[in-house]
Parts: C-alpha cells; sequence; structure tokens
C-alpha cells in the first residue's frame, strides 16, 4: 500500500465537501440539537501511526449520539464476548433505527447492537456488567482521547429524556419480551446521557483507533480481541448508517458510524480512522455533508476494503 | 501481504469441514434439487495469478442458482450503470428472499439485486438490454471458465418452471407496480434458466474473478469499471446471503454470494475467489458445510476485509 | 316494526345524495371501468315480500365486480358449507383488499372471503365444486333475476384480464402455499368474468334477496342454511367493505358489500335488500354518492342492526 | 318478535357450558389473575325490562379487564361525541389487541377503541374530560349495578402495574406521535385502576344495559345518544374481540367485548345483556368457556342480529 499523505487529503476533502456544507435538516425532535447552526462543518482524520489532521470546525464538541453505540458495544465485548448475542442479532433490518416493527415480530430480540433497541439492549448489558454504562462509556472515551474533561452536555441530556418517548416505547416493549435486565428508566438515564457525551470530530476519531489497530487501545493493551474487533467493524459496515448502510457501503466501501446530530465515523482497519460533522441530516438520520466528505476520503485515498 | 500457500489452505479447509458434510436440508421445493445426495462437497480457489485449486468434488457440476444474479447484474452494469438503480435498491432488506412484505410497502422497488424481485427486475432490465438475458449470461460464463460446454439442465429448468410459483408473486407485484418491461412470463422464463446453468465449484470460482480484479474479465477487457466492481462487491457482502448477511460479514468479513442448491462464493479483491457446495442448507437458504468452509478459509488465510 | 313506506324512502334517498352525485373517482386501472361518466347514479330496493322500487339510473347495468363475491361465497357454502372454511377465515384483516401482506403473514389463507385473495379461493373452491364457477355465479344471478339475458361485458373482462397483475401475484401466492386447486391462470379466467357480469341495481337488490329470506331463494328452495345465511351476513359486515367496514357498520349499522365499480349492496335480514350505485369511489375502493345513499337508507327507515 | 323465557334460557346454557368449564389458559401474565381457579363459571343475562337472571356463579366479582373499555369510550362520548375520533379509528385491526405493528403504521392512531393502544386514548381522553377517568368509571359502573361498593382490586391493579410494559410500550408511541395528553403514567395509572375493578356477571349485565337501551341510563337519562349506543353497538360486534371478531360475529351474531379474565358481554340492542365468565381464555386473549356460553345462548334465544 501506498503512503497517503493525509493532509492533502483532509484539505481536499474540505474543498470537496463545501458546497454541500448546509444540506439536509437539523433533527428538531431533540431540541438540544435543533439549536445548532446548520452550517458548521469538521472534518478530522486520525492514522494508527499518531497523525492526526483536521479540516473547519474539527476541534468543535458536538453530541456523540448514536456514534456512542460503538464503544457501548466495544465495552460490553471486553466484558464478555458471548453473552450480548444471546439478546441482539447481528443482521441489517432494512427498517428505520426506531421502528418496533421488527422488534416486536423478532418478539424483543433486536435486529442488530445500532439500531435503537439493540443499543439500549447493549447499554443495558453495560450496566450490568459495571453497574455504571455511562461513566464506563466516558472513561473510555477519556482515556483513548486523553481528554480528562470529555462530559456530558447537560440540555442535551435534558433534550433526550424530554424527547425520548419512542426509545422509551422501544425499551418496554423489549422488557415485556424478557429481553431488560435493569429496570427501565435506569438504564434509559444511562443511554440518554451515553448519547449527549460532547466530542469532537479530532478526539472521536482518535477514541475510535482501537477499531483500526483490531481492537488495541492508545495504552496497548486489548480491549476486544482482534477477531471481535473484525466481526465489529462488519457490523458497523452492515448496521451501521441504519437503512442506508447498504448505499454507504456501495458508494464509500469503508463501514460508517453515523449519530443524528450530524457525525459520521469511518474505520479503515489497519490504517486510520476519519470522522465528519454536519449537523444536517437526511431523513435516514445521516448527515449530508459528512456522507460527502467521507466519499470523497474514499475516493482521494482509495481506501475502500471491496 | 504475506504469500499464502492455497493448496495447502484448500486441504485444511476439507480437513475442517469433514464433520459438517451432510448436514441442513437439502432444498426439497425445486424436485431437481431435492434429489442431489447431500453427502456431497466440493470446494475450490481461483486466484488472480491463475491458479486453480480444488478439492472434493470441486469439478462436479450443480445448479448455479442464485449466484447466477452476480453474473446478472454485472451485465447490467456492462450495459448501462445507471438505469438498473432506478428500479431496484441497494439496501439489505432484514427478510427473507422471497418476502413480498418489502416489496408491496416499497411499491414494487425491490430493495436489492439479490433479493428474487430484484434479481427479476435485473433479468428483465438484462433481456431487454441484449435481447437474451440468459444467453447473455451462459455466454460470459462459458467465456470466462473456458468451458464451452456450459448448459441449463433442463429436469432443474422444468422444476424451477413447475414450482416456481412464488416468484411468479413476486413478478407479477413487480409488474402491477409498473417496473417490469418485459412480458412476466418472458422474463421469468430467462430467470428460471439462468438459475438452472450447471457449474462446478472450480468454474464459478474461475467465472467470478472479474469481480477479484476490480472488472477485469480473464481476457483483459473490463466487464465493468472498477468502481462498480467494488460497488457490487460492496452489495455482495451486505445482502448475498440474505437475512444472514450481517453474521456472514462477521464471522467470515468477505464478500459471499449464496445459492440454493447450496453454492457460496466468496470474493477476496485483489486476490482471489473461492466457492465451497454442500447441498444442505438453513432455513436461510444457506449451503451448511460451505459456509463451514468459507469461515475455515478466512481464518486460514486471515483474508478478511475487516 | 312499523311498516316502511319503501317508494318514499328512495325519493328521499334521492334528493339526498344529488349533491354527492358524481364526487370520488372513477376507478381507471381497469381501463373498462375508466370510461364510465362519473356522474351517473341509481338506487334500488327489493323487499321480501317482492316490492321493488328505483330511482336515478336504477335500471342501468353497470359491471357487478366484488359484489359478485358474495354469490361465488353462497354457490360454495351451497355446496359444501365445511370445506371452505378450511381454506379461508372469516375476520377482518384492517389492510387493503389487495394486499399481500397479511396472506404472506397468514401462509396463504386470506383474512376472508371478501379480500381479493379470499374470493380467489372460493372460486377455485366453486370451480372445483361444479367445473364452471362463472357459469355458476351467472345461472344464479339469472334466475333470482329473471333475466335470462345477463351477461358478462367483454370489454370489462378483457380489461380485467389485462390489469390483473396484482390478482396474479395474490393468486400465485395462495398457490405457492398450496391452498390452490386448479390451475391459477383458469380459477383466474373465471374469476376475471365473475367480476365483469353486467347488472343493474333493480336486478343486484332481487338477485341478493335470498340473503334477507335467511337463505331462501325465489323459487322457495334453500340456496343455503338459515344459519350459513347469518353467517354469511355477519361476514359481509365486518368485512365487505374492506377496511372501511368498521366505518360503514359504525355510520350505516348494516350488512354492505361494495364493487370497485361503485356498487354498494346492503342486505337488512327478514326485511330487504338495498343497492347504490355511483362509480366515484374512494381510496378504499368504496362508492362515495352509493354510501351516501345508504347512510340516507338507513337513517329514514331506521334499520339499523344495532 | 316472540317472548322469552330467560330463567330457562340461563339453565340451558349452564348445560350446554359444563362440558366445556376449566378449558383455556388462565392468563398468567399478571399474577393477580393468574391465581383464580380456571373451573370457575357464571353467566347472566338482563333485560331492558328489569328481570335479571343469573347461573354459576353469577355473583362473584372478577376482574373487569377489557370490558372496561366499553364504559370508558361510552363516557367520552357523554362528554363530547366528536373529539375522540379524531384521536382514534374505528376499523378492526386484523391485529392482535396489543400489538404495535399498526399503531406505527398509522402514525400513533389506533386502528379503534377496543384495542389496547386505542382504550390508552380513550382513557387519556377521559381524563381531561372529567379530571379523573378511573372514578368517572368507577361511578358509572356503581350507579348502573346500584351497587354502591365497587371497587378497584388492589392486588390485580398492582399486577397490572408491575406487568404492564406492553401497555407502556404502546402508550409512549402513541405519545411519541402527539397523540397523548396527559402524562403516560397518570394515564396509564387510570387505565391499569378502571381494569382492575371488580364486578359479578350479574353486575355487569346490568351495567352495560344502557347500550341495550340505545342509551339510556337506569335512571331514565341519557348517557348518549341513540345514535352513538347503534354506533358503540356496531363498534363492540367489528372490534370487541379484537382478531376473533369476525368469527363471533359470524358464530353468535351479537356484539361480543372480551375481558382477558374471562368475561364476555354480549348486547341484545332493545332486548338485553348477557355476560359470560370463565377464566379460560384462548390464545386471543377471548374466554372458551364463555364464547360457548353466548353461543349457545344466541342460538336457544334466536337473537342474531342478522
Amino acid at each position: 500500500m501506498s503512503k497517503i499523505n493525509y493532509r492533502n487529503v483532509v484539505a481536499q476533502v474540505m474543498t470537496a465537501v463545501r458546497p454541500h456544507i448546509g444540506a439536509g435538516k437539523v433533527a428538531d425532535y431533540i431540541p438540544g440539537l435543533g439549536e445548532v447552526d446548520p452550517g458548521r462543518f469538521g472534518f478530522a482524520v486520525a492514522t494508527v501511526d499518531g497523525e492526526v489532521h483536521g479540516g473547519g470546525e474539527s476541534a468543535t464538541p458536538f453530541a456523540i449520539e448514536s456514534i456512542s453505540k460503538l464503544f457501548a458495544l466495544a465495552l460490553v465485548l471486553h466484558h464478555d464476548d458471548r453473552a450480548i448475542w444471546k439478546r441482539v442479532g447481528r443482521e441489517p433490518t432494512g427498517d428505520p433505527f426506531n421502528s418496533l416493527i421488527p422488534l416486536q415480530l423478532s418478539r424483543g430480540i433486536p435486529g442488530n447492537p445500532f439500531v435503537n433497541p439493540g443499543a439500549i439492549v447493549v447499554t443495558d448489558q453495560l450496566l450490568s456488567d459495571t453497574g455504571d454504562a455511562y461513566g464506563a462509556i466516558r472513561e473510555l472515551l477519556r482515556a483513548e482521547t486523553g481528554n480528562p474533561q470529555l462530559h456530558v452536555d447537560a440540555v442535551t441530556a435534558h433534550s433526550e429524556e424530554t424527547t425520548g418517548n419512542r426509545d422509551r416505547s422501544l425499551a418496554y416493549l423489549v422488557a415485556d419480551f424478557g429481553n431488560m435486565i435493569n429496570p427501565v428508566h435506569e438504564t434509559l438515564d444511562h443511554y440518554f446521557r451515553q448519547c449527549s457525551i460532547m466530542i469532537s470530530c479530532e478526539e472521536l476519531a482518535r477514541a475510535a483507533l482501537f477499531q483500526a489497530r483490531h481492537g488495541v487501545r492508545a495504552d496497548g493493551s486489548y480491549l476486544i480481541s482482534a477477531e471481535d474487533a473484525r466481526g465489529v467493524n462488519a457490523l458497523v459496515l452492515t448496521c451501521g448508517t441504519y437503512n442506508e448502510a447498504g448505499d454507504f457501503a456501495y458508494r464509500v466501501g469503508l463501514p460508517c458510524k453515523s449519530g443524528v446530530s450530524g457525525g459520521i465515523l469511518t474505520i479503515v482497519p489497519g490504517r486510520c480512522t476519519a470522522v465528519g460533522w454536519g449537523p444536517g441530516v437526511n431523513e435516514k438520520g445521516n448527515s449530508v455533508s459528512a456522507a460527502v466528505a467521507l466519499r470523497a476520503f474514499g475516493r482521494l485515498t482509495g481506501l475502500s476494503l471491496f
């Protein structure tokens, strides 16, 4: 593999994305998110060799939202790499991330860990494994980014809580089928807070590097096994952008995990991670500008898996 | 990337698969298939460098079934790489390959080219593009394998035709929504015949090498662009084994396309292809023994994408 | 029960319906129907005492369409009042009359005899019972109306046939689950013809009187038992206007069977039948003006079941 | 209409039902219900002329469960007969009473007032109309039965609350679509208590007589208009026994409202009401022995609507 000049790539990505900044619609169902300026954009790359390059608002924190699901899953696999797969599947659902329909048909076993009910089950498991699911995720992010100040945004957390009726509906359906260990409101409390952690593109790219390093953390220890890391990368590719995952695989060719606040993380196994952030999302909940950025990134670097 | 001794790998795969030969259930809804001895097994690898290695019944022809969908898609993209994406999606459906439910909800636009309705639409497009969809697929397979005798199995084709009510139901629903160009029975005639082409593991591995070579055929010409080849590999990974695709991605980490007669083809971009064949399939229509073989192949070679 | 002056009622119904004549949309998916003038309207009442009163175009023939399903069901019950209930349910589906979704979920057992797949199964049974399903329905209608000229409209029948892809999709799905006796195309041929029988409001009201007489035909013989006639009236009420049946029961309070050509038949057990016809239908396939007429009829006569 | 000897009918019903007492399965998902002896059975008839006849344990109180939905609906119509129909439909759903699927597809508008989400919406409306939904229902039942001691069963109410995850899931989904006025937990508190009111067959038959009297209460005042009473009877027929309503209409021919504790109420407009109670229910949540009793009641009296 040839040497890639990531600094140049970031600059070219910024050029490519410029006409698309502001596109999409800021998710307004979470009041704390709805007030974000849609014209913001950041991009960052972090390599397994320790390079970090940013463009635009790459150092501005935003709510991590569903990208937190990746870290929760890794922590659960760290504690026990088998138990969770009895409680959640590994298949893309073909449905929106908050659909009750496949969840009822599967009798409370969510299709995968990245749709909302699956992520709630993962947080529930992590809460049982650690006694503090939110705390465990926060500490992992602090350690991997080296930023001990990483914290939940109280406004976003409150917004999540006051607007979380769909998540409550999903969680109670899971509980009705006997697939919830902790009281629903406790698990959801952790879930809402994990989604409200504020983090920048650069930090997020660094935090996710363990997936590019096949499970190895910044301090050289294994968070999860190489086999599990490969599996998680596969899940990110097949399920990480919900019912747009097939198209992301087709057009970007890399595992991508999105959040409704406009962040999208991509992982290039063995090489690097990259994060784009633009608050405007499409009807499937994925950032329009960040998707443009990641497609440009893939094209410029030739780093498709396929 | 280190040099792999594929001859040894094939031998080790055969050892690993032995206890699983005969597992699963031979698809009996197609009479022609139901008579196949469930104890058969073959495996073959073909590399972009021209190596071909086989184990077991790697030279025994079997009905290609749904693996033909890959070749039909490539031919359609060869003729026009845009038109087909207005008629079929690129998303995993989370449903069985023959489900009417997502098709009705999407108003006749199949989720992807590998579920049955999507494949029927692809064949319909190919029939319009060429005037002879079956013939085009057969000629492609003959050319890439170098076997001018490749032919349809009349018994299987007849079986498909006499038992094809589910496919008829799907095709007429597509037609009802205005997404069929040719008369339903004509398109289905080509579709049934393309599924009944007899081909061996070794031949199939060779025939699919253009996907490992990023679109380049055996004669050095481009069948499809490198970009399209990458996209097709992504589709094979996310949709090629239906509602088990997430698990295949998680456990094998390579694009896999299965057929109900028990064949599974995998593609390692830039490196090779491999095909396992064992007639017993699971409830999702994927061969049990061939899946074991491909997992062993991935583990022994380390050739995961992730 | 007080004596009702039906002649006056018909006149008052005509007055009530006048502002609504022309409302709705003529079903244009069947070309033969699409050419009908939306401004037409007819209404007729027939009593068990032999009175017949008509208003507007009550003697103009129109395609019977789905109202034929009632006669097909009665004939099947006439031949054997048990066998059919193993092949079709008796529950409203909550879905449109041509939905594949409940049919797949129930593995080919249609929810009731009045959704299209259920009616196709009934016709299939009648074809087996009689050797000529269409002929049996036509002869029943001829006998009950006293009109030996009743016939299929060739243009409508041809239209049904050329636009019947949705019905084909439904029928092949039924066949795939093993719930079809005759070849699909033969059953559908009878089904398309039975739907294309031309009949007027007055004739239809007379033809359905056996349901008001608890199974007794014009000649005094039993077509079906009183118990079966009660059951069929119940089915007409709960399922006869598809996913608008609840609202018809709520607002009209009488069993109503509609057809997409704009006819609606109502049955008042022990008293009479009434038929309204106006070609404009709503999105659920029920005539707007005929519904207005039947609501007025119920209100003016006080003849609610409830 | 001939004079019916209801005392004899009750005796004959008891004879007919005897072999079926104990059939079905006591709903064990609500602990308070699961402890009921499955061998219990009661039956009662109340006429609009003031007769009341009981058989078996017709004076034994049991939890009213979903039969309370009828009284809640009547009270809401009493307060305002229009507003509720913007929040809930009038169609049978074809799905189980606690299904999330149609609720999500209809974007939070329940199909009818008798499936659980519809009943929760009705209680929510009644809570807004009165400030005390449970109290309003209890007072109505006390007034109509003349039993001022009617009360909630604390054990059942606690059981409902501790096992009400499915109802919570439904209610939060309704809330997510903006169709809930009061806080979900407040509405559910009233809903759980209304379902836990203890009432006997005789009391329930008397309490529901206003539906047989076309809206007129025991004291001669109108609870709802005759037109609304007819509509409610229609709804009870089409939706009162969930996805078995079609079959009840076919076989009993009268409006029936069931509860999971084993009660089934039937209404004969202008004549009487009848209630059977046997704790064993089938998989659709309807009492097996009470259904037998109501079929016998219909057959013995000839009181079918059809």
